[in-house]
């Protein structure tokens, strides 16, 4: 397909598809003799994708550049693309990583070994968990292991249905951008549900 | 104490809790004579509750004032102070509150629905999940009701553990102070906890 075709399916400007080719984001379409450029079906896709993570995920430039190379990467395990789109994200959804003290940092990792969590102790959020469990504290609320516990439970719960609805799509594109997507708007859903849910039992511990 | 002492023990400098008393969000000490002002360890207590709203929970001025006119309504139901605390926050929270479709708003009330959950129709959350349902279907990933239920059961559980918290706490004061600092931070610890679950089920499914 011509551009203008390639602009009309993907919703892009020109202008836009034309600098993520320069940014390296975007294949650069086939030449096909002297003004006309040629785009196929993975341009529409892939655009799709780096739109995904440039306006749902917040993604700067370079983070869409590493997730993109990983998904590139021939034959790079899912566990690997994984890890890679989390730490890209991660980046920008979490204001601030300064680091977390060692006493948190132990105390994430008891809750790892009670949920028998395993190869998740260089994971990007091991530092969230553990800076929040420092705001906490820093803000006169300790938070108690049961606590902590139940979140993590509740955090395998979501994680088992976000790999379970990775794992229906075969397609590695796909299966990506499912993975970018949801990772930045299934931490969405869950802050609305859990807003929700703490209205239904305030009210039914408090109202009845 | 004066209000060097107040300056020390809360650690906040002179001009700003000066500003926060001309803001409304603090009262003003007791004027002792000549150019002295007495202040109390209310005065310590509310400050901690303001810089927690205004840094950990990233509050304007104007959602933090909302918040404390309702910790300062005498007789305000727990489940009210909830909500207010819980629209104040979710305003900075989530970035972008478009207006969600009917049709996803029918699903989360399906989700509710399934869930057993009442009294929160009108909750921030049911417009903040409606949203999310949208952007996934944009993004070409629409999500199955299997999906939300799981973050549903999952919801409800880190909820049942922040108002089990909650509840813990008898003064008024300290309990507003856990439902803001706990409705932020408890945000991050499911996105930390939800990162390091999914690295280990990733590698349970896809590595072993």
């Amino acid at each position: 397909m011509q551009i203008t075709q390639l602009v009309e399916q993907s919703g892009t400007p020109a202008a836009t598809i034309k600098f993520y080719v320069r940014a390296g984001l975007l294949p650069a379409g086939e030449r096909v003799g002297g003004n006309r450029t040629d785009y196929g079906e993975e341009h529409v896709h892939r655009l799709r994708l780096i739109r995904a993570m440039l306006e749902v995920g917040k993604l700067s430039i370079s983070s869409v550049a590493a997730v993109l190379d990983a998904l590139d990467t021939p034959g790079l395990p899912l566990a690997e693309t994984f890890e890679i789109a989390q730490n890209a994200l991660s980046r920008d959804v979490v204001p601030d990583i300064s680091e977390p003290s060692g006493e948190s940092v132990a105390r994430v990792d008891g809750v790892v070994e009670r949920a028998g969590w395993r190869h998740c102790g260089d994971n990007v959020g091991r530092r969230i968990v553990a800076q929040a469990v420092d705001a906490f504290a820093k803000a006169g609320h300790p938070l108690p292991d049961d606590y902590l516990d139940a979140y993590a439970a509740a955090a395998q719960r979501v994680a088992e249905a976000d790999l379970t609805a990775v794992g229906r799509i075969a397609d590695p594109v796909d299966r990506t951008e499912l993975m970018v997507i949801g990772t930045v708007l299934g931490d969405t859903l869950s802050l609305g549900l859990r807003r929700m849910a703490q209205a239904h039992i305030t009210s039914e511990r408090y109202l009845s």
